[in-house]
């Protein structure tokens, strides 16, 4: 991409990706680092896109039968050491409590006093919490299936965060369901996998790809582990949502056993998933640009901003008064779920900062309304995604609006889709595969290769060479991994059974 | 009240109000006590409601100007010490992170490690790490009110805990306010506390007092703190929300400064404010009675339950439709904000014991429907709140769903009025004062007496006094006081400029 025209966000995504990314947070007021390591401030307009994520998602979830329930933030040690794997993949990184008050100390400051008896661990994920609680629960195949989500802040000790997409706290759903049979578990599992992609795709305009994480891959004690992976604009793969099919671990290792319709004792089939605040982060790669956040219109905490230029003071009443009566006829029509949300914005501060204020926050059709519009009866539109502008008149702008929304929204997953299918490949020779992956061979070095479609030969030899040779990972093994036909591995050349999608990822 | 038959919850309130509540909770499926220790998990019926009580106080902030955001769950133990009393109120009882990984120790079990330069407080509340970023946000007066809201858990080291009253962990909304002038502060602190009331009397049918809390009964840190009081059905107080002029104090400790309007550098003026999952808690203790919880209808999970008693296989379609028609129907009608919720419970158990679940989960309204009547096109109809049964017309009652469901709600509420009023009383002498606080005086040793106005001097010798003789506490300081005229202190014969609300309390 040619860099033709000053933009609003310094430096552009060619320039500097991930110095973008950082810019469009700030410059779109969506979230800022706070003084507690690895810990963000959800701002408003970042925390309204978080509360209209969460009422799709929490319809979603309700419509397939879950209900919400809330459980303790804190986990006992002795609960995570249960399942071996589990505790092995989170004991690194978690913030562990271990006294109950400060007391002053002998220098006049405050230090932790009231040792616990066993230390308590921030829940980085409640699959152990949960399960104890479950245990006492399920009793027989009549208690099943057990369908809880919860919405909750969890805690990871990441050395490495950045906004939205790592951080120590973020906040998320996670599932957790118990069912009598196998079956019924990976049936539940590859439900909430289509819900999640349906989610992405249709609310998030985020295209993404579905399939099980190799077994290096898997959440520590799962099974196996499914996820949605989307490209993002540097052509890196982001894991936007996962569910797990955890089989017998966690109901052994906390002990959830039912009668069985035969009357034996039987140990459930659970699982677990989730989706988080990282959801932001895959909008803002997905859709963003030079200029700031592109938000789709399902998603988007307002759909349209009314711009008043008052240039005069007399004129104010007047534009005021039509300003309003627009806003009025808007709001009386739906978008979907919601009454189409508008604002007005009238604050008296520098018409032309004011609107590249909207810009940069992504909202997704801007009207200003001067002088000459109110005499003509019309309206400047502008949408974010295009940056299509044009005098339109009143009446057909309030009729259109909701066309002119939905039209946004497919726009910008038709747009997502073809930058993926741009940048997506079959390759079959280690050569073209390293190529792809060598940033220096492209004319954006910034930008990675993006999703390679290769044969493996499913060993964890070839998986470790690759990801050490070029850091790059397999995303997902495709449910329909066999359709791409047989072939022999990109690495070592043995069989296949079919093409993997290769990506370096977040 | 004497023993008239048996109850669904055993003991009954005048046996053991305390062992009462906690019954109503388990028999309601509300919520229940987790392994750690303090910490509740909510079930699924109770988080139900607690999102109903989400979504009345979400409107009714954001119609108020306010909007949302999230704030770190960790707090650096330095913030808490920059405001002294504040520290103080909350250093004694609050969890400590102090390490962010565990090791395996020398024993093979895991030990804390990776211990943190400074230990973070898991937020009490969250006045300190909110001003620090206020601090940022705030430059000008432009920036002016800042109005934000948070809904979040936070943890309190409660030695003693019961169920929604006071837990470990809790979950709450937490306004924190800045403001250019004390006088727009004040206006704040008052506008929130009539929201509170507001909502406990038009959601809860919970009638509560406000007024302003003693110096001793502050919020730490606090100029001011206001307050809404509900008296329980064991006639104790329940502090039910708060919201508190901060004057400057927190401004200053974390160094919140606009420039003015006239150019000058000066401390902003803050509030704070929250209502917890307590208020379930409230709302258990006001309207439950000896079969169990009795829900609001403007916030029961569901409105009305339909049964359908099927005696014989081959009747079960016929009933069925039955049952889906007026389900259909109910559901097509507006209660405020929602549609009418129905769930038709159609599970293979015990018909008694199914309407009895029921019951003790406080639905306003059961339907219940079996062959005669379907022959009759009737249903047989039973209200929770008034226990009274009738069998109607179907379409009557259909058409009568909505005022049915106003009337539940009213009656509650005038239920407990009636209630408060019986039990709150003008007392003049401290003899007088004694006895209404002796349980051994009373017909229901379990009771305690209830609301004394009485007069007060002011000074906190009196009230330390009545607290040390009595455990009896100043709830609020009426605002309206100097309506109740002038007196002679209760406790020691001084001058009083009017009553205040002495009670016992939660």
């Amino acid at each position: 991409m040619a860099k033709q025209k000053k933009t609003a966000i310094t430096p552009t995504r060619d320039e500097n990706y991930p110095e973008w990314y950082q810019q469009v947070v700030r410059a779109a007021d969506l979230a800022e680092n706070s003084d507690v390591r690895g810990c963000m401030v959800i701002k408003p307009w970042g925390y309204a896109l978080w509360e209209n994520i969460k009422i799709g998602l929490d319809k979603m979830f309700k419509e397939t039968g879950h209900v919400n329930a809330y459980f303790p933030l804190f986990i006992p040690k002795s609960y995570l050491e249960k399942e071996a794997e589990h505790v092995e993949g989170f004991a690194k990184e978690c913030a562990v409590v271990t006294h109950h008050r400060l007391e002053v100390g002998p220098d006049g400051r405050l230090v932790p006093a009231g040792e616990l008896e066993e230390p308590l661990v921030v829940r980085p994920t409640s699959e152990t919490i949960i399960g104890a609680t479950f245990a006492k629960w399920v009793q027989s195949y009549r208690d099943l299936p057990l369908l809880i989500n919860q919405w909750a802040n969890v805690v990871r000790w990441e050395m490495r965060t950045r906004l939205f997409l790592r951080t120590a706290e973020f906040l998320w759903q996670e599932g957790h369901t118990v069912h009598e049979t196998s079956e019924e578990a990976w049936k539940e599992t590859r439900l909430i996998l289509d819900l999640y992609k349906k989610f992405a795709e249709e609310y998030m305009a985020m295209p993404v790809l579905v399939g099980e994480k190799t077994a290096e891959e898997r959440f520590p004690g799962a099974d196996s582990t499914l996820c949605i992976e989307a490209m993002m604009q540097d052509r890196k793969a982001l894991q936007a949502g996962t569910s797990h099919f955890l089989g017998q671990n966690f109901s052994k290792a906390s002990n959830i056993q039912y009668q069985s319709r035969e009357g034996r004792n039987e140990f459930a089939w659970t699982t677990s998933w989730g989706v988080s605040t990282r959801l932001i982060g895959g909008m803002i790669m997905t859709h963003g640009d030079d200029d700031g956040m592109v938000m789709p219109p399902r998603l988007a905490p307002q759909h349209v901003v009314i711009l008043p230029i008052i240039r005069k003071e007399e004129d104010r009443e007047a534009i005021m008064d039509y300003c309003k009566e627009i806003a009025s006829e808007l709001r009386k029509q739906r978008f979907y779920d919601r009454d189409v949300e508008v604002v007005i914005d009238d604050r008296d501060i520098n018409a032309g900062e004011k609107g590249w204020g909207w810009v940069k926050k992504g909202i997704p059709v801007r009207a200003e309304i001067g002088p000459r519009d109110l005499a003509n009866n019309a309206v400047f539109m502008a949408r974010r995604d295009t940056n299509e502008k044009q005098g339109m008149n009143k009446d057909a702008f309030i009729s259109g609006v909701v066309e002119l929304l939905d039209d946004i929204q497919q726009s910008m997953l038709k747009r997502a889709l073809d930058y993926r299918a741009e940048y997506t490949r079959d390759i079959d020779s280690y050569d073209e595969f390293v190529s792809f992956f060598t940033p220096e061979n492209r004319e954006r070095p910034e930008a990675h290769g993006g999703f390679a479609m290769s044969h493996w030969c499913d060993s964890s030899e070839c998986e470790d060479k690759i990801n050490d040779d070029l850091s790059v990972t397999i995303r997902c093994i495709p449910f329909d991994r066999a359709e791409s036909g047989e072939g022999t591995c990109v690495c070592c050349g043995e069989p296949s059974s079919g093409r993997v999608v290769f990506a370096k990822s977040y």
